[in-house]
Protein backbone atom coordinates (compact mmCIF):
# COMPACT_ATOMS: atom_id res chain seq x y z
CA UNK A 1 0.00 0.00 0.00
CA UNK A 2 1.14 3.52 -0.54
CA UNK A 3 3.13 5.26 2.10
CA UNK A 4 1.03 7.61 4.12
CA UNK A 5 1.60 11.01 5.55
CA UNK A 6 0.17 11.83 8.87
CA UNK A 7 1.86 9.61 11.37
CA UNK A 8 4.16 12.51 11.28
CA UNK A 9 3.57 14.63 14.32
CA UNK A 10 3.94 13.27 17.78
CA UNK A 11 5.93 13.57 20.93
CA UNK A 12 8.58 11.22 22.15
CA UNK A 13 7.36 8.90 24.87
CA UNK A 14 8.52 9.72 28.37
CA UNK A 15 6.86 6.93 30.28
CA UNK A 16 6.56 7.87 33.92
CA UNK A 17 7.21 11.53 33.24
CA UNK A 18 4.42 14.07 33.24
CA UNK A 19 2.46 15.19 30.23
CA UNK A 20 4.13 18.59 30.13
CA UNK A 21 7.51 16.99 29.61
CA UNK A 22 6.12 14.84 26.86
CA UNK A 23 4.71 17.87 25.16
CA UNK A 24 8.02 19.63 25.10
CA UNK A 25 9.56 16.91 22.98
CA UNK A 26 9.47 16.88 19.24
CA UNK A 27 10.03 13.55 17.57
CA UNK A 28 9.46 14.93 14.06
CA UNK A 29 12.79 16.66 13.96
CA UNK A 30 14.73 13.55 14.98
CA UNK A 31 16.88 12.69 11.95
CA UNK A 32 15.53 9.17 11.43
CA UNK A 33 11.91 10.29 11.70
CA UNK A 34 12.37 13.28 9.42
CA UNK A 35 14.20 11.19 6.82
CA UNK A 36 11.46 8.56 6.84
CA UNK A 37 8.74 11.16 6.71
CA UNK A 38 10.39 12.95 3.81
CA UNK A 39 10.42 9.71 1.78
CA UNK A 40 6.68 9.00 2.15
CA UNK A 41 4.71 9.02 -1.06
CA UNK A 42 2.49 11.82 0.23
CA UNK A 43 5.54 13.84 1.26
CA UNK A 44 7.05 13.52 -2.21
CA UNK A 45 3.93 13.75 -4.37
CA UNK A 46 1.80 15.95 -2.14
CA UNK A 47 -1.97 15.66 -1.89
CA UNK A 48 -2.17 13.38 -4.94
CA UNK A 49 0.04 10.89 -3.11
CA UNK A 50 -2.58 10.45 -0.36
CA UNK A 51 -5.27 7.91 -1.27
CA UNK A 52 -7.87 9.62 0.92
CA UNK A 53 -7.41 13.04 -0.74
CA UNK A 54 -10.25 12.65 -3.30
CA UNK A 55 -12.69 11.97 -0.44
CA UNK A 56 -11.44 15.03 1.46
CA UNK A 57 -11.54 17.13 -1.71
CA UNK A 58 -15.21 16.20 -2.17
CA UNK A 59 -16.03 17.84 1.18
CA UNK A 60 -13.97 20.99 0.57
CA UNK A 61 -15.87 24.29 0.51
CA UNK A 62 -15.02 27.00 -2.01
CA UNK A 63 -11.89 28.62 -0.58
CA UNK A 64 -11.87 31.67 -2.83
CA UNK A 65 -11.32 34.75 -0.72
CA UNK A 66 -11.27 32.71 2.50
CA UNK A 67 -8.86 32.95 5.40
CA UNK A 68 -7.59 29.42 6.00
CA UNK A 69 -5.65 27.73 8.79
CA UNK A 70 -3.83 24.42 8.18
CA UNK A 71 -3.18 22.72 11.53
CA UNK A 72 -0.21 20.40 11.28
CA UNK A 73 0.78 21.65 7.83
CA UNK A 74 3.97 19.57 7.45
CA UNK A 75 5.62 20.47 4.14
CA UNK A 76 2.78 22.85 3.27
CA UNK A 77 1.16 20.85 0.46
CA UNK A 78 -2.37 21.72 1.55
CA UNK A 79 -1.48 25.34 2.35
CA UNK A 80 -0.24 25.80 -1.22
CA UNK A 81 -3.28 24.01 -2.64
CA UNK A 82 -5.57 26.36 -0.68
CA UNK A 83 -3.68 29.30 -2.12
CA UNK A 84 -4.19 27.90 -5.62
CA UNK A 85 -7.93 27.94 -4.85
CA UNK A 86 -7.53 31.70 -4.37
CA UNK A 87 -7.77 31.73 -0.60
CA UNK A 88 -7.22 35.26 0.72
CA UNK A 89 -4.68 34.11 3.28
CA UNK A 90 -3.35 30.79 4.56
CA UNK A 91 -1.64 30.13 7.88
CA UNK A 92 0.20 26.81 8.16
CA UNK A 93 1.15 25.68 11.66
CA UNK A 94 3.46 22.84 12.58
CA UNK A 95 5.62 21.81 15.51
CA UNK A 96 8.50 20.66 13.33
CA UNK A 97 11.19 23.22 12.57
CA UNK A 98 12.50 21.03 9.76
CA UNK A 99 9.09 20.71 8.16
CA UNK A 100 8.35 24.41 8.39
CA UNK A 101 11.78 25.21 6.93
CA UNK A 102 11.03 22.92 4.01
CA UNK A 103 7.49 24.33 3.64
CA UNK A 104 8.91 27.85 3.44
CA UNK A 105 11.55 26.81 0.92
CA UNK A 106 8.90 25.17 -1.27
CA UNK A 107 6.52 28.12 -1.12
CA UNK A 108 6.75 31.22 -3.24
CA UNK A 109 3.64 33.07 -2.29
CA UNK A 110 3.04 36.12 -0.13
CA UNK A 111 -0.41 34.87 0.84
CA UNK A 112 0.93 31.92 2.85
CA UNK A 113 2.41 32.31 6.29
CA UNK A 114 4.04 29.51 8.31
CA UNK A 115 4.39 29.27 12.05
CA UNK A 116 6.18 26.82 14.32
CA UNK A 117 3.87 25.90 17.19
CA UNK A 118 2.76 22.94 19.30
CA UNK A 119 -0.94 22.29 18.73
CA UNK A 120 -1.21 21.02 22.28
CA UNK A 121 -0.72 24.60 23.47
CA UNK A 122 -1.46 26.73 20.43
CA UNK A 123 -4.23 29.31 20.69
CA UNK A 124 -5.88 30.57 17.54
CA UNK A 125 -6.56 34.28 17.22
CA UNK A 126 -10.28 34.94 17.69
CA UNK A 127 -12.64 35.08 14.71
CA UNK A 128 -9.68 35.09 12.34
CA UNK A 129 -10.51 32.22 9.96
CA UNK A 130 -13.20 31.14 7.53
CA UNK A 131 -11.96 27.56 7.27
CA UNK A 132 -9.81 25.22 9.35
CA UNK A 133 -8.15 22.10 7.95
CA UNK A 134 -6.06 19.38 9.49
CA UNK A 135 -4.71 16.16 8.03
CA UNK A 136 -3.78 13.27 10.34
CA UNK A 137 -2.52 15.46 13.17
CA UNK A 138 -5.18 15.51 15.89
CA UNK A 139 -4.56 11.95 17.10
CA UNK A 140 -1.21 13.19 18.39
CA UNK A 141 -2.92 15.78 20.59
CA UNK A 142 -3.44 14.86 24.24
CA UNK A 143 -6.09 17.48 25.04
CA UNK A 144 -8.55 17.35 22.16
CA UNK A 145 -11.19 19.38 23.99
CA UNK A 146 -8.81 22.31 24.51
CA UNK A 147 -7.82 22.23 20.84
CA UNK A 148 -11.42 22.14 19.60
CA UNK A 149 -12.36 25.00 21.91
CA UNK A 150 -9.59 27.23 20.52
CA UNK A 151 -10.43 26.27 16.92
CA UNK A 152 -14.03 27.23 17.69
CA UNK A 153 -12.84 30.64 18.88
CA UNK A 154 -10.64 31.06 15.84
CA UNK A 155 -13.41 30.42 13.33
CA UNK A 156 -16.30 32.64 12.34
CA UNK A 157 -19.81 31.29 12.96
CA UNK A 158 -20.79 29.11 10.00
CA UNK A 159 -17.17 28.26 9.16
CA UNK A 160 -16.17 24.62 8.66
CA UNK A 161 -13.51 22.51 10.32
CA UNK A 162 -12.54 19.62 8.03
CA UNK A 163 -10.07 17.14 9.47
CA UNK A 164 -8.78 13.62 9.28
CA UNK A 165 -7.45 11.43 12.06
CA UNK A 166 -6.46 7.83 12.41
CA UNK A 167 -9.69 5.88 12.85
CA UNK A 168 -10.26 4.64 16.41
CA UNK A 169 -10.64 1.05 15.15
CA UNK A 170 -7.09 1.44 13.84
CA UNK A 171 -5.88 3.24 16.97
CA UNK A 172 -7.47 1.23 19.74
CA UNK A 173 -5.63 -2.12 19.79
CA UNK A 174 -2.77 -2.48 22.21
CA UNK A 175 -0.96 -4.50 19.51
CA UNK A 176 -2.27 -3.19 16.19
CA UNK A 177 -1.72 -5.41 13.20
CA UNK A 178 -3.29 -7.83 10.74
CA UNK A 179 -3.97 -11.49 11.31
CA UNK A 180 -3.79 -13.55 8.14
CA UNK A 181 -6.37 -16.35 8.00
CA UNK A 182 -7.63 -18.65 5.27
CA UNK A 183 -10.76 -16.55 5.04
CA UNK A 184 -8.80 -13.33 4.62
CA UNK A 185 -7.29 -10.63 6.79
CA UNK A 186 -8.60 -9.84 10.26
CA UNK A 187 -7.93 -6.75 12.38
CA UNK A 188 -8.24 -7.72 16.05
CA UNK A 189 -9.63 -4.93 18.20
CA UNK A 190 -9.29 -4.63 21.95
CA UNK A 191 -9.36 -1.80 24.52
CA UNK A 192 -11.64 0.24 22.28
CA UNK A 193 -13.36 1.98 25.18
CA UNK A 194 -10.12 2.60 27.06
CA UNK A 195 -9.00 5.99 25.84
CA UNK A 196 -5.52 7.41 26.15
CA UNK A 197 -1.95 6.79 25.06
CA UNK A 198 -1.01 4.26 22.43
CA UNK A 199 2.67 3.76 21.71
CA UNK A 200 3.78 2.42 18.34
CA UNK A 201 6.93 2.28 16.26
CA UNK A 202 6.53 4.18 13.03
CA UNK A 203 9.50 5.88 11.36
CA UNK A 204 10.94 6.09 14.90
CA UNK A 205 10.51 4.01 18.01
CA UNK A 206 7.99 4.98 20.67
CA UNK A 207 5.63 7.25 18.75
CA UNK A 208 2.86 8.36 21.14
CA UNK A 209 -0.70 8.74 19.91
CA UNK A 210 -3.90 9.39 21.83
CA UNK A 211 -6.81 7.05 21.21
CA UNK A 212 -10.31 8.43 21.59
CA UNK A 213 -13.54 6.68 20.69
CA UNK A 214 -15.45 7.97 17.68
CA UNK A 215 -18.19 9.00 20.10
CA UNK A 216 -15.77 11.14 22.13
CA UNK A 217 -14.41 12.82 19.01
CA UNK A 218 -17.90 13.73 17.78
CA UNK A 219 -19.31 14.66 21.19
CA UNK A 220 -16.33 16.95 21.87
CA UNK A 221 -17.16 18.82 18.67
CA UNK A 222 -20.91 18.93 19.41
CA UNK A 223 -20.38 20.04 23.02
CA UNK A 224 -18.06 22.84 21.92
CA UNK A 225 -20.27 24.57 19.39
CA UNK A 226 -19.89 22.52 16.22
CA UNK A 227 -22.54 20.64 14.27
CA UNK A 228 -21.51 17.43 12.56
CA UNK A 229 -21.96 17.73 8.78
CA UNK A 230 -20.37 14.50 7.58
CA UNK A 231 -18.55 11.51 9.04
CA UNK A 232 -16.62 9.32 6.64
CA UNK A 233 -14.78 6.16 7.51
CA UNK A 234 -12.57 6.32 4.48
CA UNK A 235 -12.35 3.40 2.09
CA UNK A 236 -10.72 3.23 -1.33
CA UNK A 237 -13.02 3.21 -4.33
CA UNK A 238 -13.00 0.43 -6.95
CA UNK A 239 -10.72 2.35 -9.31
CA UNK A 240 -8.14 2.93 -6.59
CA UNK A 241 -8.10 -0.78 -5.72
CA UNK A 242 -7.80 -1.67 -9.40
CA UNK A 243 -4.72 0.55 -9.68
CA UNK A 244 -3.31 -0.57 -6.33
CA UNK A 245 -4.73 -3.94 -5.17
CA UNK A 246 -2.96 -3.63 -1.81
CA UNK A 247 -5.48 -0.94 -0.91
CA UNK A 248 -8.26 -3.56 -0.71
CA UNK A 249 -7.37 -4.30 2.90
CA UNK A 250 -8.58 -0.83 3.83
CA UNK A 251 -12.13 -2.17 3.39
CA UNK A 252 -11.56 -4.77 6.11
CA UNK A 253 -11.16 -2.03 8.73
CA UNK A 254 -11.02 1.74 8.34
CA UNK A 255 -7.69 3.46 8.97
CA UNK A 256 -8.71 7.06 8.37
CA UNK A 257 -11.65 9.03 9.71
CA UNK A 258 -12.78 12.19 7.89
CA UNK A 259 -14.98 14.65 9.81
CA UNK A 260 -16.64 17.78 8.47
CA UNK A 261 -17.97 20.01 11.26
CA UNK A 262 -19.44 23.50 11.20
CA UNK A 263 -19.24 26.18 13.85
CA UNK A 264 -22.85 26.84 14.83
CA UNK A 265 -22.63 29.73 17.29
CA UNK B 1 -22.93 -11.36 30.75
CA UNK B 2 -26.61 -10.63 31.06
CA UNK B 3 -28.93 -11.70 28.32
CA UNK B 4 -29.81 -8.90 25.99
CA UNK B 5 -32.95 -7.87 24.27
CA UNK B 6 -32.71 -6.56 20.81
CA UNK B 7 -31.50 -9.34 18.62
CA UNK B 8 -35.18 -9.84 18.60
CA UNK B 9 -36.57 -8.49 15.40
CA UNK B 10 -35.43 -9.72 12.07
CA UNK B 11 -36.56 -11.61 9.02
CA UNK B 12 -35.81 -15.17 8.13
CA UNK B 13 -33.04 -15.53 5.57
CA UNK B 14 -34.14 -16.47 2.08
CA UNK B 15 -30.82 -16.52 0.33
CA UNK B 16 -31.29 -16.13 -3.37
CA UNK B 17 -34.83 -14.82 -3.01
CA UNK B 18 -35.67 -11.16 -3.43
CA UNK B 19 -35.76 -8.65 -0.62
CA UNK B 20 -39.54 -8.35 -0.75
CA UNK B 21 -39.92 -12.03 0.05
CA UNK B 22 -37.52 -11.71 2.93
CA UNK B 23 -39.47 -8.81 4.32
CA UNK B 24 -42.69 -10.80 4.41
CA UNK B 25 -41.22 -13.27 6.86
CA UNK B 26 -41.31 -12.86 10.61
CA UNK B 27 -38.83 -14.87 12.61
CA UNK B 28 -39.90 -13.35 15.95
CA UNK B 29 -43.07 -15.36 16.09
CA UNK B 30 -41.34 -18.68 15.43
CA UNK B 31 -41.82 -20.70 18.63
CA UNK B 32 -38.12 -21.25 19.37
CA UNK B 33 -37.25 -17.58 18.83
CA UNK B 34 -40.17 -16.29 20.86
CA UNK B 35 -39.42 -18.69 23.73
CA UNK B 36 -35.78 -17.64 23.80
CA UNK B 37 -36.65 -13.98 23.56
CA UNK B 38 -39.17 -14.25 26.36
CA UNK B 39 -36.51 -15.71 28.66
CA UNK B 40 -33.99 -12.88 28.18
CA UNK B 41 -33.16 -10.89 31.27
CA UNK B 42 -34.39 -7.71 29.62
CA UNK B 43 -37.62 -9.41 28.59
CA UNK B 44 -38.29 -10.58 32.13
CA UNK B 45 -37.02 -7.58 34.11
CA UNK B 46 -37.73 -4.83 31.59
CA UNK B 47 -35.56 -1.74 31.18
CA UNK B 48 -33.66 -2.44 34.40
CA UNK B 49 -32.50 -5.74 32.89
CA UNK B 50 -30.68 -3.94 30.08
CA UNK B 51 -27.18 -2.81 31.05
CA UNK B 52 -27.25 0.11 28.60
CA UNK B 53 -30.51 1.53 29.97
CA UNK B 54 -28.87 4.02 32.42
CA UNK B 55 -26.92 5.53 29.51
CA UNK B 56 -30.09 5.82 27.41
CA UNK B 57 -32.01 7.21 30.37
CA UNK B 58 -29.39 9.96 30.73
CA UNK B 59 -30.22 11.20 27.22
CA UNK B 60 -33.99 11.04 27.66
CA UNK B 61 -35.88 14.33 27.33
CA UNK B 62 -38.78 15.17 29.65
CA UNK B 63 -41.68 13.15 28.24
CA UNK B 64 -44.44 14.86 30.22
CA UNK B 65 -47.28 15.74 27.87
CA UNK B 66 -45.38 14.40 24.84
CA UNK B 67 -46.65 12.17 22.06
CA UNK B 68 -44.21 9.28 21.86
CA UNK B 69 -43.59 6.51 19.32
CA UNK B 70 -41.68 3.33 20.31
CA UNK B 71 -40.37 1.65 17.16
CA UNK B 72 -39.86 -2.06 17.76
CA UNK B 73 -41.62 -1.98 21.13
CA UNK B 74 -41.45 -5.73 21.87
CA UNK B 75 -43.23 -6.41 25.16
CA UNK B 76 -43.89 -2.71 25.66
CA UNK B 77 -41.49 -2.06 28.54
CA UNK B 78 -40.41 1.32 27.21
CA UNK B 79 -43.94 2.29 26.14
CA UNK B 80 -45.13 1.77 29.71
CA UNK B 81 -42.14 3.62 31.13
CA UNK B 82 -42.92 6.59 28.85
CA UNK B 83 -46.49 6.57 30.14
CA UNK B 84 -45.17 6.61 33.71
CA UNK B 85 -43.29 9.77 32.75
CA UNK B 86 -46.70 11.28 31.97
CA UNK B 87 -46.43 11.17 28.19
CA UNK B 88 -49.68 12.34 26.61
CA UNK B 89 -49.84 9.35 24.29
CA UNK B 90 -47.60 6.42 23.37
CA UNK B 91 -47.73 4.33 20.22
CA UNK B 92 -45.78 1.06 20.33
CA UNK B 93 -45.11 -0.61 16.99
CA UNK B 94 -43.76 -4.12 16.44
CA UNK B 95 -43.81 -6.74 13.73
CA UNK B 96 -44.38 -9.62 16.15
CA UNK B 97 -47.98 -10.57 16.83
CA UNK B 98 -46.88 -12.56 19.87
CA UNK B 99 -44.99 -9.63 21.33
CA UNK B 100 -47.80 -7.16 20.73
CA UNK B 101 -50.30 -9.61 22.29
CA UNK B 102 -48.09 -9.83 25.35
CA UNK B 103 -47.54 -6.07 25.41
CA UNK B 104 -51.30 -5.49 25.40
CA UNK B 105 -51.86 -8.09 28.12
CA UNK B 106 -49.21 -6.42 30.31
CA UNK B 107 -50.55 -2.90 29.77
CA UNK B 108 -53.45 -1.38 31.62
CA UNK B 109 -53.40 2.17 30.38
CA UNK B 110 -55.64 3.99 27.94
CA UNK B 111 -52.78 6.25 26.87
CA UNK B 112 -50.81 3.46 25.19
CA UNK B 113 -51.72 2.06 21.81
CA UNK B 114 -50.02 -0.90 20.15
CA UNK B 115 -49.82 -1.66 16.46
CA UNK B 116 -48.48 -4.63 14.50
CA UNK B 117 -46.37 -3.33 11.62
CA UNK B 118 -43.17 -4.05 9.71
CA UNK B 119 -40.76 -1.14 10.16
CA UNK B 120 -39.34 -1.86 6.73
CA UNK B 121 -42.62 -0.58 5.24
CA UNK B 122 -44.24 1.38 8.05
CA UNK B 123 -45.07 5.02 7.43
CA UNK B 124 -45.47 7.35 10.37
CA UNK B 125 -48.36 9.82 10.32
CA UNK B 126 -47.04 13.31 9.60
CA UNK B 127 -46.12 15.67 12.45
CA UNK B 128 -47.73 13.33 14.95
CA UNK B 129 -44.96 12.82 17.52
CA UNK B 130 -42.79 14.83 19.89
CA UNK B 131 -40.33 12.01 20.52
CA UNK B 132 -39.28 8.80 18.76
CA UNK B 133 -37.51 5.93 20.50
CA UNK B 134 -36.13 2.63 19.31
CA UNK B 135 -34.10 0.00 21.12
CA UNK B 136 -31.95 -2.44 19.13
CA UNK B 137 -34.34 -2.70 16.19
CA UNK B 138 -32.90 -0.60 13.34
CA UNK B 139 -30.08 -3.01 12.49
CA UNK B 140 -32.78 -5.40 11.26
CA UNK B 141 -34.05 -2.83 8.77
CA UNK B 142 -32.81 -3.17 5.20
CA UNK B 143 -33.70 0.36 4.03
CA UNK B 144 -32.48 2.67 6.78
CA UNK B 145 -32.83 5.79 4.64
CA UNK B 146 -36.53 5.15 4.00
CA UNK B 147 -37.14 4.57 7.71
CA UNK B 148 -35.32 7.73 8.76
CA UNK B 149 -37.20 9.78 6.16
CA UNK B 150 -40.57 8.63 7.50
CA UNK B 151 -39.51 9.18 11.12
CA UNK B 152 -38.50 12.71 10.09
CA UNK B 153 -41.97 13.27 8.67
CA UNK B 154 -43.60 11.85 11.77
CA UNK B 155 -41.75 14.14 14.18
CA UNK B 156 -42.29 17.82 14.82
CA UNK B 157 -39.32 20.12 14.13
CA UNK B 158 -37.10 20.15 17.22
CA UNK B 159 -38.21 16.68 18.32
CA UNK B 160 -35.63 14.03 19.18
CA UNK B 161 -35.04 10.54 17.85
CA UNK B 162 -33.16 8.47 20.42
CA UNK B 163 -32.19 4.98 19.34
CA UNK B 164 -29.79 2.13 19.91
CA UNK B 165 -28.45 -0.36 17.39
CA UNK B 166 -25.80 -3.02 17.41
CA UNK B 167 -22.48 -1.24 16.98
CA UNK B 168 -20.94 -1.68 13.52
CA UNK B 169 -17.73 -3.03 15.07
CA UNK B 170 -19.90 -5.79 16.51
CA UNK B 171 -21.91 -6.20 13.31
CA UNK B 172 -19.22 -6.07 10.65
CA UNK B 173 -17.27 -9.34 10.98
CA UNK B 174 -18.27 -12.20 8.75
CA UNK B 175 -17.57 -14.52 11.70
CA UNK B 176 -18.21 -12.45 14.81
CA UNK B 177 -16.71 -13.76 18.02
CA UNK B 178 -13.97 -13.41 20.61
CA UNK B 179 -10.43 -14.68 20.31
CA UNK B 180 -8.92 -15.59 23.67
CA UNK B 181 -5.21 -14.74 23.93
CA UNK B 182 -2.73 -14.56 26.77
CA UNK B 183 -2.99 -10.80 26.66
CA UNK B 184 -6.78 -10.87 26.90
CA UNK B 185 -9.75 -10.99 24.59
CA UNK B 186 -9.59 -9.79 20.99
CA UNK B 187 -12.50 -9.01 18.65
CA UNK B 188 -11.31 -9.55 15.08
CA UNK B 189 -12.91 -7.14 12.61
CA UNK B 190 -13.17 -7.62 8.87
CA UNK B 191 -15.44 -6.39 6.06
CA UNK B 192 -16.16 -3.20 8.01
CA UNK B 193 -16.65 -1.10 4.87
CA UNK B 194 -18.71 -3.76 3.13
CA UNK B 195 -22.27 -2.93 4.10
CA UNK B 196 -25.24 -5.23 3.84
CA UNK B 197 -26.56 -8.52 5.16
CA UNK B 198 -24.98 -10.39 8.04
CA UNK B 199 -26.45 -13.75 8.98
CA UNK B 200 -26.01 -15.08 12.50
CA UNK B 201 -27.57 -17.68 14.73
CA UNK B 202 -29.20 -16.13 17.78
CA UNK B 203 -32.24 -17.70 19.40
CA UNK B 204 -32.96 -19.12 15.96
CA UNK B 205 -30.78 -20.04 13.01
CA UNK B 206 -30.21 -17.62 10.17
CA UNK B 207 -31.08 -14.29 11.77
CA UNK B 208 -30.52 -11.56 9.16
CA UNK B 209 -29.11 -8.17 10.18
CA UNK B 210 -27.97 -5.25 8.04
CA UNK B 211 -24.52 -3.87 8.72
CA UNK B 212 -23.93 -0.20 8.03
CA UNK B 213 -20.84 1.80 8.93
CA UNK B 214 -21.14 4.35 11.71
CA UNK B 215 -20.54 7.01 9.07
CA UNK B 216 -23.49 5.80 6.98
CA UNK B 217 -25.80 5.74 10.01
CA UNK B 218 -24.88 9.31 10.98
CA UNK B 219 -24.81 10.70 7.43
CA UNK B 220 -28.24 9.20 6.70
CA UNK B 221 -29.59 11.12 9.68
CA UNK B 222 -27.79 14.34 8.73
CA UNK B 223 -28.82 14.13 5.08
CA UNK B 224 -32.45 13.62 6.05
CA UNK B 225 -32.97 16.61 8.30
CA UNK B 226 -31.55 15.53 11.65
CA UNK B 227 -28.71 17.05 13.62
CA UNK B 228 -26.53 14.72 15.67
CA UNK B 229 -26.74 15.58 19.36
CA UNK B 230 -24.83 12.71 20.93
CA UNK B 231 -23.09 9.52 19.82
CA UNK B 232 -22.28 6.98 22.51
CA UNK B 233 -20.43 3.75 22.00
CA UNK B 234 -21.85 2.19 25.11
CA UNK B 235 -19.57 0.74 27.76
CA UNK B 236 -20.41 -0.46 31.26
CA UNK B 237 -19.39 1.78 34.15
CA UNK B 238 -17.14 0.60 36.99
CA UNK B 239 -20.07 -0.21 39.28
CA UNK B 240 -21.71 -2.36 36.65
CA UNK B 241 -18.50 -4.32 36.11
CA UNK B 242 -18.08 -4.73 39.87
CA UNK B 243 -21.55 -6.23 40.09
CA UNK B 244 -21.11 -8.29 36.92
CA UNK B 245 -17.43 -8.85 36.00
CA UNK B 246 -18.40 -10.51 32.71
CA UNK B 247 -19.42 -7.07 31.46
CA UNK B 248 -15.74 -6.00 31.37
CA UNK B 249 -15.37 -7.44 27.88
CA UNK B 250 -17.71 -4.75 26.59
CA UNK B 251 -14.80 -2.32 26.98
CA UNK B 252 -12.70 -4.34 24.52
CA UNK B 253 -15.13 -3.58 21.70
CA UNK B 254 -18.48 -1.76 21.76
CA UNK B 255 -21.60 -3.84 21.16
CA UNK B 256 -24.23 -1.13 21.38
CA UNK B 257 -24.39 2.28 19.74
CA UNK B 258 -26.64 4.99 21.21
CA UNK B 259 -27.55 7.94 18.97
CA UNK B 260 -29.48 11.05 19.95
CA UNK B 261 -30.60 13.08 16.90
CA UNK B 262 -32.88 16.07 16.59
CA UNK B 263 -35.17 17.01 13.72
CA UNK B 264 -33.88 20.36 12.52
CA UNK B 265 -36.35 21.41 9.83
Amino acid sequence: MPARRGFDRTNAPCIGIGIENEMAQNIYDKPEFFAGYSALQRSVEGLGGAAEWPAIRARMPDLKGKRVIDLGCGFGWFSRWAQEQEAAHVLGVDLSENMIARAKADTNDQGIEYEIANLDHYELPKHAFDFAYSSLAFHYISDFKRLIATIHEGLLPGAHLLFTIEHPIYMAPTRPGWQATEGGKLWPVNQYSVEGRRITDWLAKGVVKYHRTLGTTLNTLIDNGFSIQHVEEWQPDDDQIKRNPDLAEERERPMILIVDAQRTF
